[in-house]
């Protein structure tokens, strides 16, 4: 009981102190808060040991634990990863302040003047698994936006993300922000993330980044709007036309360039008259780069080491190097294929043809749909957005990478002199 | 049990035939999508007496019901108002189509194109109550934004929602578009309800529009994104500047124009140093109007027949012809009264200072900010939206006023010449 009391009262102190801190960012300029990114970014490299030998700590955990190779590599924070943190938060300093930019304006037929302009969301609660990177993205796209932001990263990566929480918290002290604009959940306890999703008088959004089970349980118990962030089941398809080269590229960039994140591919899906064609080229490269091949009959005789897929492999999200391989008899097959299987997540299309490329366009109504480029790309850095805190597979308002301008709503501003409604 | 199955088989029925209907509707062209809205127009004035006579039935049970005189007011369709509404859905004949619009586009420094453009939401699932030309407006606005949509209005206006719905169809079929892009739920059991709520596989977005147990019911019970519409408790603050003429008009308005709506003002704030010049006016105008007045202590002795407000008044969205009065000794006390006990839905200040406005516009935090305007204007069509399938009271991406655009997410196309990341 007491302990109960405790969590409550914990959710509740973080909550008003984000709270208060949340009506003090709208007023703050962008000056202000870039100076915090560049601050931010300076106590990265200036801490880099700090934050090594914090890692070390959560990766000798996740070893001991057994972890999959793909969740230690996310978890890994090395010096490059550290200077590359940095310079995504110097990107962040270089992108437009979203508080009070107009979103559209104009005069109505009775003079009343009406404008649409960027507010914060307010409070974020903001739930994530693994990648201590995450925590430093997150914190510096939520302060640009104008929110508060209360972080809860996993149980693996609790000693980087003290650590890092130190440099954002000692960076927002430094420049004179609300000390509790961002704010680390430091106990991973899963009991108390149920304390802070019945707050929705305090939490304006809860964005959740992880594991299904992690992103169910939030949409069941949360009472304010939700971010969701469901599984990457991504495709490349390999149509008639498509160029060996490219394609073979293309595949390979999907599949083996990080293997453990949302936008890489899962299944390759290629049309029968590209199969011997193609296939053999992609899956030799593929076979050098240690992937794991689970074919459909047709596509198997052609790679040697493969086994059988099952249905079940068509639905699984592998984050390893494991592809699923199936031969389709046309473009409609491949996306009728991507809608049944897949995640409307990142698809993609290998071809030489303008009308196919156009076709998967219209047809394959992904949150990103990729025509001759790898699935990796659809990701906020990559797309321009600078960072993101989440890829939204929601099919609302924000989808696909969430950057500045999806942390913020807006506000109509409805000037008149005295008109009345007749 | 046979009836709970028979409920659950009633849902998926009308969720997978509107599943299906979506998958048709984005490649149906706005030339096509505004035919059948003008013949929906056309058929709604050719069958005036028709509806007025099913809207009848609907008055007589209210009458008998007891039902309050805004809640029959809302419920009643002359033909006047029929006529209205035709008019209201060649209004959104002229808006532009928003399926397809190009939202943000340009190069990355790689060469891949990149552009976000606009899709339907998908399925509507639409939950309201009441006023029955709020199925037209929705399905007008759904099915000309590419979406599917499934109605279940208030058991209050069931017969004239059927000859309503009878209307919505018939004009699918005239115009080849897929019958069940516009279905009606045509029992008001509220476990049926629930059914829906369930299917988040079905249905992409719920929207509630109705009293707060409903919609904290459906935010429970739901397993798709909701647009919340939760109360107006709209504020007139009445400046120490403030115009007489002008203060008097616009709280006359915000009140008495249409008092059972969300935008009407619930309570008036005066600035002490505004009391003895302005009130005396406005009260008089109000209690010609037939306003009950529910006042602090120091505003009571100016108001012939004013009563004691209560706490509780402040907090309450009366939707009749009743109107909270306070006294507040600065604009400071007037924003802190309205992040109090408003509803951050529509707030209004009557001023001549351009400093005080400004500072309202800053500090009051709501769906729309008003200046020297009625409250009334938080309003789709006011704001030149075209028409609303509700206000979002949500601090989300989609706030105050929903129309087409609200309606739509977008997708990201991304183009390539075989770009992989490095």
């Amino acid at each position: 009981m007491s302990e109960i009391t405790s969590a409550s009262a914990y959710a509740s102190q973080l909550g008003l102190s984000a709270r208060a801190a949340a009506e003090l960012l709208p007023a703050i300029n962008g000056a202000r808060k870039n100076a915090w990114l560049e601050r931010v970014a300076e106590l990265l490299v200036e801490r880099t040991a700090d934050l090594e030998s914090a890692n070390e700590q959560d990766l000798a955990a996740a070893v001991e634990a057994g972890l999959s190779s793909a969740m230690i590599d996310r978890l890994r924070l090395t010096a490059d990863r550290i200077r590359a943190l940095a310079d995504a938060v110097r990107q962040i300093i270089a992108l437009p302040d979203p508080v009070g930019e107009l979103v559209s304006g104009g005069s109505r037929p009775n003079g009343l003047q009406v404008s649409r302009v960027r507010v914060p969301l307010g409070v974020v609660f903001f739930i994530y698994e693994s990648r201590p990177n995450v925590t430093i993205d997150a914190a510096a796209l939520c302060i640009k936006s104008g929110n508060a932001v209360i972080l809860r990263g996993g149980r693996e990566a609790l000693h980087s993300n003290l650590a890092l929480g130190s440099i954002l918290r000692d960076a927002l002290r430094h420049e004179g922000l609300p000390e509790h604009a961002v704010q680390l959940v430091e106990s991973t306890d899963r009991a108390l993330v149920g304390e802070f999703l019945a707050r929705g008088d305090l939490i304006d959004v809860t964005i959740p980044r992880g594991g299904k089970s992690l992103i169910e349980r939030v949409c069941r118990e949360a009472t304010m709007p939700v971010i969701r962030h469901f599984d990457g089941i991504c495709h490349v398809y390999i149509d008639e036309s498509a160029d060996v080269q490219m394609a073979t590229d293309i595949v390979v960039n999907s599949k083996c360039q990080r293997p453990g994140v949302c936008n890489a591919a899962e299944t390759l899906l290629i049309h029968r008259r590209a199969l011997e064609r193609v296939w053999p080229s992609v899956a030799g490269e593929l076979s050098t780069r240690g992937v794991e091949l689970r074919c459909c009959a047709d596509s198997l005789p052609f790679a040697s080491g493969a086994i059988s897929a099952s249905e079940e492999d068509y639905r699984t999200e592998h984050l390893a190097l494991i592809l699923n391989v199936k031969v389709v008899e046309s473009l409609q097959d491949a996306i009728a294929h991507i809608r049944t299987f897949g995640s409307a997540h990142t698809d993609a299309i290998v071809t030489e043809s303008v009308a196919a490329a156009g076709q998967f366009e219209t047809l394959v109504d992904s949150s990103a749909v990729v025509v001759n480029a790898s699935t990796r790309f659809n990701d906020g850095g990559e797309l321009g957005l600078g960072a993101e805190i989440g890829i939204s597979t929601d099919r609302f308002h924000a989808r696909g990478p969430c950057g500045l301008q999806e942390l913020t709503t807006y506000k109509y501003l409805i000037r008149g002199t005295g008109q009345t409604r007749g």
